[in-house]
């Protein structure tokens, strides 16, 4: 029978962030991916980790990332530990390690890298200090000492499994999305969000040269360095960028509107000396009304909607456009984690002469 | 070889309550889980639901449930996702939603019922605010969202998993329980615990058409709609139901006495305006001579003894009693439950066709 | 094919300490550690636990335990549940016991003999309550009442485990230490560490013959029952013991130094009439200069480095002996945790008959 194609396509690499791969990467990832979910559909059994175990590492919560990853392991006859920072040393840089209390990440890491597979990391907000970066830099310390791949299950830049789910959703409803009208938009939450699902779905609708619009208002600017790169990619696949500050006029006549919270980072170092969480959410409260409604997408020619969840209903997002718009893919953004997680998970875990 | 017949034969049903199926329906499963216990022992495979995960999500603490279901999901070839709820955003009934930290059931169910395969829960006392039948609100509103099978592993009202594994160790010891005397009885503690046990148990018992006795102190009383419940299942099934206050009247002569804590209900809503702890645990503490002591049992005729465990030493039941009593079926019961819900599960989640 | 002759060696027996096998026992376990780590590397199978459960009971965080055992569980083709006391009620003591928050070791231990194969727990210090003792008392009374074996993962007095891989990652790179000067040292820590480790390794050093060489300032003496065993054993295998408080001393010209920190005994019961932790670190704060550099291994002739992780790195030891120091063997013996406890778990756990 053989293994198909991908596995171990990509064998020993780490996934930080899909901006270090190329478009003709990412196509590569939805098409294995494509393969697991129809197998997955059909239960057809997909043996390609057997025997093999990730490590995941949860400074946050999460319903998604865990169990996706969790079940897609087992899915291709592996094993996820699952590991939150109160039940083990909690893995530290070096300017925060306390002894006795926290335990280097070169150590964590390599120790690691003796017993199993891959690591993969969740690290952003209070886990990271809210100095935006630190979450990305902890990840990058992982992948600087692991011997074993590094999957990055959302820092406080980059989410990249989420933004591949999102891109594979897209394709199946758009097959094509250059040219298209992909707005990236601020949507109101109470909380304080990480800018990392933004971030990567802007960069990976660039990278497919859609005309990635991102709408926000004042002070809720990306990471510059990252900005710079969206447009960057934007410029390689034939794509453009705008940024507008008016949500109603970026949804009109949009295919695609992917409308979230995220936190306005001139209140979080680097870009502020202190860390000013009440700063940040009394500004933001100024902005209760980016909430998309079904009036606003039908107004807007009915876009596809998206969300990466858990969205905050009425907040975000109407209780209606979630249960009820026909052209949400809420679900298939959920669904379609399982598939691309355990297509990198082959790609990279998996190996081609075993 | 082919699979046993009991694989895939409530194909795609959720379990929340036992009464919600018949003594026949009941029977099946205990035929499944004998012949699982019997492979168990003799050590032959049981490879039913290879591939397939079961989420069970946690509020409140475990040893039997958790541990039985998680090693049960392997024997059977599958795997187990344990979730607690500070892992997870908790998932949450419409009116409890907290923006950024909780998560629609509705959407909870959704989403892990694109992963794998059925969802377990457990939520009473606190998790369950208290308020009686809330807890069983949250496990019906996730059988109403899931396409996959849900398995209620307690909440405030019915430990359906519970009175199957009690019922098996009976039926092992007796094999007719029909015109037996079956008491459920409550025993001090000064711990609050959930109705759900000795309803689900009488109801059961009333399912085999047992001669069952309800003994509690005044102000125990079971819920009204779960004690018609019961009294119509015993007419269905041809048994009694009698209620006493009196704890030695109602041993005298049984088969089988089943006496362990519960609360009374009328401390907390929907039963009183107020949740109000220290009011009910001020009450049973003047029920603490509700103890089951070797003398008891012995001037009652020596009948099997039952608990769900764990039970309160020195409250509910003394170390003697416990540790010495020959006609306990205390880790039997304990045992039976990797039985009956290994059975359940290969019941719901398992296919015929695959 | 057939099995390895090590599955079943030890079928049924629990491994609390190293000190109550023989040196010919243990030898025999790294024999199997060896195959199964050549098996690891060379992506060989080895199913030898196929279906079988371990509990692991953590009352302590953990990096290297959990995930060795748990990984290693998944490569023998069994599973490991990971325990930690906030999710089940905590197994307790009899004199602990507080009713519907604790339940009775006995019983915990019963119940899960009736659903897996194995019982590991961890558990010193603070959950301790810091007598010292109190911690493998603990895991005694699991041996007392489980039918199925029981693994230590660390208590306060013994960390067999530990041992285990640090007397193979030894032999790995000295064949035979009988007559070699084996130095167990104390080094600082702010933090307050068991004496399991040290007390471990003494012992086994001992039981391979070594000149065990123990060194520490007044106050950090070894338990005395302890300290018997390990004279006893030193007189068995031929070796000898010393105690010296001069760490550089005790470094000069040893073939293995092995410096972490303990606690001074005296200010825990039954060595104190009550718990003194400020005392301790009060006390050992006076010995910041028991610490391992770059300099004291050079002067001492370049023995090799040994520490069983987390190292607490600026108090115990120096960034440069962890991260350069050629002859440190720091990850190989956290690697050889893998193999060391898959050894023994396919050798308690294991049927030579199944």
């Amino acid at each position: 029978m053989g293994k198909p194609w991908y596995v171990g396509y990509f064998e020993g690499k780490s996934w930080l962030m899909n901006v270090a791969f190329t478009q003709d990467d990412i196509r590569k990832v939805i098409d294995a991916a494509k393969d697991l979910k129809y197998k997955f559909k059909a239960k057809v059994p997909t043996p390609y980790l057997v025997g093999k175990t990730l490590f995941m590492l949860f400074y946050n919560r999460s319903l998604r990332t865990r169990n996706s990853f969790e079940a897609g392991m087992f899915q291709l006859g592996g094993h996820a530990h699952f590991l939150s920072p109160q039940d083990v040393y909690t893995p530290t840089l070096p300017e925060d390690m306390i002894p006795y209390k926290t335990e280097a990440i070169s150590d964590v890491a390599r120790v690691l890298s003796r017993y199993g597979d891959a690591i993969a990391i969740r690290i952003y907000g209070d886990a990271a200090k809210w100095i935006i970066g630190r979450g990305h830099r902890v990840v990058e310390e992982f992948a600087k000492w692991s011997a074993i791949p590094v999957l990055n299950m959302e820092d406080d830049l980059y989410h990249p499994f989420q933004a591949l789910a999102d891109i594979m959703a897209v394709l199946e409803v758009i097959p094509n999305i250059k040219g298209k009208k992909f707005v990236v938009s601020y949507a109101y939450s109470g909380g304080l969000k990480p800018l990392a699902v933004p971030q990567s779905v802007a960069a990976i609708a660039a990278m497919f040269g859609a005309e990635v619009v991102i709408a926000h208002p004042p002070g809720f600017e990306f990471v510059d360095d990252i900005m710079n790169k969206i447009r960057e990619l934007s410029d390689t696949y034939g794509g453009s960028v705008t940024v507008t500050h008016n949500m109603k006029e970026a949804f009109e006549g949009a295919a695609v509107v992917y409308p979230k919270a995220w936190s306005p980072k001139g209140f979080f170092p680097p870009y502020s000396s202190a860390v000013n969480k009440d700063g940040a959410k009394e500004y933001q409260n100024k902005f209760k009304d980016w909430i998309v409604t079904m009036e606003l997408l039908e107004a807007s020619g009915k876009p596809y909607y998206m969300h990466c969840g858990p969205a905050d209903r009425g907040q975000e997002v109407t209780d209606e456009v979630l249960d009820k718009y026909e052209k949400s893919l809420y679900f298939n953004e959920a669904e379609n984690r399982l598939h691309v997680q355990k297509a990198v998970m082959a790609m990279v875990m998996g190996s081609k002469y075993e």
